[in-house]
């Protein structure tokens, strides 16, 4: 950034408040001209569960982090996984540095890509979000383990750098997982309360990385618009986070989320995203029930209290009994099944949107076996953590087996990505990996 | 409804208002008790644009009109074609009764689908929606000509029902449709501020449906958050609806939307509407200069003003030359293509959304006419008009032919529906039809 007065102003203030734990907000407004910049706070949401309506607040892209991880939820996410088609080393830091230096200037708000590019040249300006917002837009970048190594081949001479926990993710119990939904080599996930500042920001980071990479998959999400603290529903009618990390918990979160000094120095402050499209099987789910749904979520479904209480947030107390002694919430419950106490503490900061891509011809799995146009809709489900072998994989391993919500749910696709660190004004996400 | 009393009252305030020409707005939010009910007053809006966070507004069901054609424009749609799996004259009828009870109590806010259901019935509330307002949620139900005639047989009845105007669209060049985005016996548009909301109808109107019908093409939609006032912008970065109807002018709605005395009973104060999924080029698109996108459209690209003007609101002056004498706005770019006074003064009122469904291998139409994967993303082109031969069909048989913007964009498939008049408590939608 050779005229960088503006935006290193403000990268600067962002990334001394990200690193004091605090989250930087602007109000600002992406525009052809000059961004409107008026300072304002953040406020601290105890939840991660979609945000109410606040149109004008930026979202730091500089700190210690990335953004739109420990973020509150926005309300829509855009999900799109990569493979380089170059072979070159070189090639691959371009496409991080590119992809750091748009992301910083799409999550300032500015809708200039390059303030010094040729106005006649469309690809600097789209003007699709022009006139809105930035919306707490996030970019949050991942790499694949197929970077590191691919089918025994050392693509990019990072072979010995791949970290012990960016894992080969194990076939699971039931997994039914579609290709062209699974992988990748490099995963970036756009999240804002504007699905158009959401459009906007993927496509300009796909042209970005089209030299040297191709999309390979892509999921978008949303959320519906919930009051604040409101824990969130999905599309089973479920509040969704109720007993999730809460991303203002620094211990939690350094403990169970952040990578610290096990890792290497690149993926430090950092955290490993998976991604897992579940199909769910709505249309079967809505003919379930209530009660049935509730034994099979181990809640109560409006108010979300667990089967022994009365409140949302009162303890589970997996071991209450009925008179007749017999255990208030199935062992085999979602709820039971994903509890840390059955799981050696283990807990994984969960993101989850819902999606729905439509109607498809899709054949039920229960009797007549009926294959109908159903809505091809669920949960793109998607946590963060500081190791997968002791988050997701520790998790899911039992639950992909009992979890009584499994007839239901359906794993159709899957992606493990090293999110490194946040980056300084100047760096790029990643850097450090090629020191 | 045997026990009426609240909602009676309630649409039967919302019936006069609507009738009146004032749109009536209740503060309500949909939760597993009782309806809050506050009366507010709506602002009219000047044009039918995505309309800002309102969220605790309702939108009458009943009424002279259907909801969602005059209605501002929400940010979120979903429309979905049904085809009847039955031959009973009596079971098309006892689907458009169900869906107007079922629609009903939607738009009012409401969870409970029939108060009177067993509430251990998941069928009669999902619980997707609990929590949140009923966001301007409208429900439009549209006929089929195929509900009509279909391959030449008379499958309800109705054959000679079948009001002129309810006709087969004629092919247009460069259309490439779809059979499964084309027609359909029943057409079904749910639109609301919050996407949850809209996610939320549309499954409970399927629902409602399935005893008779089976979902046979779908499509949702979005527009960004655009201040109020702001004409919104599509995927092309470009202003999109500055010379639209504007719904509050009772002259232009009667004289270009409405069905007249010229319609059947069922239809008069109905509409027609042509909804089309419009694939757009959008990689493609970001490559061009802003200076020929200008020229495509025929206005600029931030402002929004025309070609020979200064402001969004100038006119066109389509005959307007610069100093050589050549014209500022070129014969066939889109805004001259439109423009009444090419078309013997032909209206429409649009009404699109924006779409996007993921990405897809798409072959390109250009050298190197590579295969790739690209957004499978553009415009759920829609319109309402009182008659389709003098609306849509006048105005896009010239501009498949003519218009710039087609090298960038494919019909990719095609719907017209009958919507009939709106309905008083306790009738449905479409009744007159079977009078």
């Amino acid at each position: 950034m050779t005229n960088p007065t503006d935006h290193r102003t403000l990268n600067r203030r962002q990334f001394l408040a990200r690193s004091s734990g605090i989250a930087a907000s602007v109000t600002t407004c992406i525009s052809g001209g000059a961004a409107l910049l008026t300072s304002a706070t953040a406020t601290a949401k105890p939840q991660s569960t979609a945000q109410d309506c606040t149109p004008a607040v930026t979202e730091a892209f500089y700190g210690r982090h990335q953004g739109g991880i420990a973020t509150p939820m926005q309300r829509h996410s855009y999900f799109v996984a990569f493979d380089l088609t170059s072979e070159q080393k070189d090639d691959l830091i371009s496409v991080l540095r590119d992809w750091s230096a748009a992301a910083a200037i799409l999550c300032s708000g500015s809708a200039k890509f390059d303030p010094h590019a040729n106005p006649d040249q469309a690809m600097a300006q789209t003007g699709v979000a022009v006139g809105l917002p930035a919306s707490r837009l996030t970019v949050t970048i991942g790499l694949g383990a197929s970077l590191f190594e691919q089918n025994g081949k050392d693509r990019y001479g990072l072979a010995d750098k791949r970290p012990a926990a960016l894992i080969d993710l194990p076939h699971f119990a039931g997994d039914q997982l579609d290709p062209q939904r699974t992988g990748g080599d490099l995963g970036i996930q756009v999240c804002a309360d504007d699905i158009q500042v959401v459009e906007y920001a993927i496509r300009r980071m796909a042209a970005v990385a089209a030299p040297h990479a191709v999309m390979r998959w892509a999921q978008s999400g949303f959320a519906g618009n919930f009051p604040h603290g409101y824990t969130g529903r999905n599309l089973m009618g479920f509040k969704d986070g109720t007993m999730n990390i809460d991303p203002n918990d620094q211990d939690s979160m350094r403990h169970f989320v952040w990578v610290g000094e096990e890792g290497p120095l690149w993926m430090r402050n950092g955290s490993y995203m998976v991604i897992r499209p579940v199909r769910i099987s709505l249309e079967h789910w809505d003919t379930m029930k209530q009660s049935f749904q509730e034994q099979t979520f181990g809640r109560q479904k409006t108010s979300g209290a667990p089967l022994s209480g009365q409140h949302e947030h009162d303890a589970l107390k997996l071991d209450a009994q009925d008179s007749n002694g017999m255990p208030l919430t199935p062992d085999n419950a979602h709820a039971a099944m994903a509890a840390p106490e059955n799981n050696d503490g283990a807990q994984i900061l969960r993101r989850s949107y819902s999606y729905d891509n439509g109607i498809a011809r899709i054949a039920e799995r229960w009797p007549p076996w009926r294959q109908a146009m159903m809505f091809d809709a669920g949960l793109l489900f998607q946590c963060y953590q500081r190791d997968p072998r002791t988050g997701f994989v520790k998790l899911f391993d039992r639950m992909s087996k009992f979890d009584m919500l499994n007839q239901f749910a359906t794993h159709i696709g899957s992606g493990l990505f090293a999110c490194p660190s946040g980056a300084e004004p100047g760096e790029f996400i990643g850097e450090k990996l090629f020191a």
